[in-house]
């Protein structure tokens, strides 16, 4: 880093950190250069850079001032989009051509599905697997089948009554990941032809499952914020005959909304007076920002008409492929159908988990995560404020590690895309997270890894593209 | 043991050895107790226990005679179940039934799937996997991603063309065992409501994803030492449209049937002529009695149709849940799939199998393993032999651990399952290898479990429930 970079940095902080707050002035060239033993030149140059930013600007014959907080200033989105009829889905191509950009670390994993791979603790996980494949002997073995190993079925549901959620071990049947156990639930509910009810817009490899099991798809209006807009669902319940409904309550992916616990109440109770099932994908659960683990719908379900999905691989890491259906009365299907499709899921992988699960440590981690994850946030929020035009708009998570930014109208995020390929950059363009491929002025920013200089300068990149699409 | 019991087994061992040959007269009451040192009653027991187990026979005012060497005397079965319409799958409140006496570890396992656990080289498995874990870091984790790792796709491609099958990396999937290779490849070829032709009887896991992905069966007739009748094979695709063919080669589930070289060629062009995929599970490939690896069908595929499924679960241990699909023409949607239905194979365990096939241990313990299943195979034919009524016939497979075992067509296969389970035995019945339950005069049973006193008191006892449900 050059000397300037470094100065500027130093003034940054000092802005972020609260010590020179919006509208003061910073010190004047003079009296930097003597704080700092830097050249004139130098501090010129920073100042420079720090108006580029935008977390300065100089006022005429008055020096430089601390702009207004730019998260502050950067507005949250409020647009719905229109609901739509029944439809097949295909959202593959797109949706590939960004998975393929994800494997290539060499880019800026803004597109990525996972947090920084440096937080997980591969190391410990690792010292665990070993111990666990030891353990399983031949008279073992066996109990690893589904639903899956007893002790980390008792784990789990003792993980929910932690957080006021009473489930019982025998309805947790241990899956390939959560996506398995999304699948695997939907198998459960649904047959091809049927009717699914997801929000609008939806994590795309539901989608894609949809796609893969040939059934149809439903988009309900989902507010950035508070998440599905009952009064939409209930009239497509009342309208079509619905097998299902699937979707996210806690740090929506793409949108990052937590919905309100009274309204998981109200849509339990909705979907159970139409005796629809839910399937609810919790993968963020540990991840919230706020004083307590928000309860999924799932605490509100009475008659076992939810089944609740999760894993560890948010924060433990996807390696492992350790996820779970808590499946209400669906239980045995969602087991039958483990047998059918993958047999059993990855024994000492099931062991090492279980092990780490006991371990106080986990705890532990997971609020040094939390905190470095709300930190990167608020990072990303305010470099997308100075480095993005006039007319964007970003959701603020209290959980998970995305940000939903809607671009002026004019924008196109698939051109965004490419082009911020072409520059090392992956992004997700918001068209993968539609059967209609809607949502085509907006993209999903991963703020999970950590923030660097290169994140900034990926931000700033992004921003002038966005700018030359206008 | 006791003293009769004892000498009977080491008269039963000469017998089987050679030293005794068949209508040989053996020793006198008087001479034995002479050589062996015991009373004469002892011997008389131990003579009598011989004959009940029908391996001498006494002849009037003359002695004891070795009988005909049981297997010899055991016919194979012939009979071909005629070929009904294509049907709506629903195989599965049976297969459960099975499944579950199989978790049941006291019980004598003649219908598990798996060979003896105590084959397995789970000590040094687990070894690898630890050091597997320790090497999976930051930078490693994308690699393991769909299609898997590429280390291990090399590998795997070079152990084909080690007996003459030449299959590129890139079309190798790496799957959560075979099972979801062969779904995954099922998703690629077919979709609801399409028709795909399996053999009859057939594995039942197939007959179950059929069932879960909505796909139609035609069952072929399927001759127990030859394979499915190529005949009735293409008057089927004469008459109807075909999606996708799903069979076994070598050493079929359950027949334990291997496929002539020569007709598997013609099985390849049939298919090729009508540009139907041939979905080839081989899973129990490495587990050939012969000098050499039977070749798969995949290795006459001049056009990528065959998508050859395998995996390390019958001779590693199914606990890792590592498999893969050679997808040819097919891979690039083998491998979407596979992002979509469960994303990754747990990654530690790709990397352990991975170490473990460099290694040329797994060879040496390959030969012995096959050595210890032909002892296994003789064992228990001779011991149907013995005990099973007139009428009986049994394949005598040249890999793999099944028998099918014919009974006479009165004895109903379901009731016999559910006797023996009172006994304490698992079986399965013939029903669960059919979509329209037939073969229920048939049964599958297990060689793959080490040979003990209580395996032969178990083939005694089904003999025995046999007998009486003539």
């Amino acid at each position: 880093m050059t000397r300037y970079q470094s100065l500027a940095d130093k003034i940054s902080a000092l802005i972020r950190e609260g010590v020179l707050r919006p509208n003061e002035r910073i010190p004047s060239v003079r009296s930097a250069r003597r704080s700092y033993d830097v050249s004139p030149a130098t501090v010129l140059h920073a100042y420079r850079l720090l108006e580029d930013r935008g977390e300065i600007a100089a006022r005429p014959r008055s020096g430089y001032y601390v702009c207004a907080r730019p998260i502050q200033q950067l507005p949250q989105p409020e647009t719905l989009e229109p609901r739509g009829s029944a439809a097949v889905v295909d959202v593959n191509e797109l949706v590939f051509e960004v998975l393929n950009s994800i494997k290539d670390l060499s880019k800026v994993q803004l597109g990525a599905a996972f947090i920084d791979p440096s937080f997980f603790p591969l190391k410990k996980l690792a010292r665990y697997l070993g111990q666990a494949g030891r353990r399983i002997d031949r008279n073992t073995l066996v109990e690893y089948l589904p639903p899956g190993h007893a002790r980390l079925r008792a784990q789990i549901a003792r993980r929910y009554l932690d957080y006021g959620c009473s489930v019982r071990p025998e309805e947790i049947i241990i899956t390939t990941g959560a996506l398995e156990a999304l699948y695997l639930s939907l198998c459960a509910v649904a047959s091809p032809g049927d009717v699914v009810v997801v929000e609008s817009p939806a994590f795309y490899a539901q989608l894609q499952a949809l796609e893969l099991m040939h059934v149809k798809a439903v988009e309900i209006p989902t507010h950035p914020r508070e998440g599905i807009v009952l009064p939409a669902l209930a009239k497509a319940l009342r309208q079509r005959r619905v097998k299902a409904c699937w979707l996210m309550t806690n740090f929506q992916n793409p949108m990052g909304f937590l919905m309100a616990e009274e309204k998981k109440k109200e849509l339990v109770n909705l979907l159970s007076r139409h005796d629809v099932p839910l399937i609810e994908d919790d993968v963020y659960e540990e991840l919230y920002f706020g004083k307590e683990k928000p309860k999924p719908a799932k605490a509100f379900d009475k008659r076992g008409l939810v089944l609740h999905c999760s894993s560890v691989s948010k924060y433990l890491g996807p390696g492992y492929r350790v996820g779970w259906a808590a499946a209400g009365r669906f239980a045995t299907d969602v087991e039958r159908h483990k047998w059918m499709m993958s047999l059993a899921t990855c024994m000492p992988a099931q062991a090492a988990i279980s092990d780490h699960l006991i371990g106080g440590a986990l705890n532990h981690y997971l609020r040094g995560l939390r905190q470095a994850l709300v930190q990167q946030r608020d990072d990303m929020l305010a470099s997308i404020a100075r480095h993005f035009p006039k007319g964007t708009s970003a959701t603020r998570p209290e959980g998970g590690y995305f940000l939903w930014v809607e671009l002026p109208r004019s924008v196109d995020a698939l051109k965004l895309h490419r082009l911020a390929l072409e520059q090392e950059i992956s992004i997700a363009p918001g068209p993968i997270f539609s059967v209609r491929r809607k949502f085509n002025h907006c993209i999903r920013l991963n703020f999970g890894y950590r923030w660097s200089p290169r994140s900034e300068e990926a931000i700033r990149t992004l921003g002038r593209i966005v700018g030359s699409l206008l």
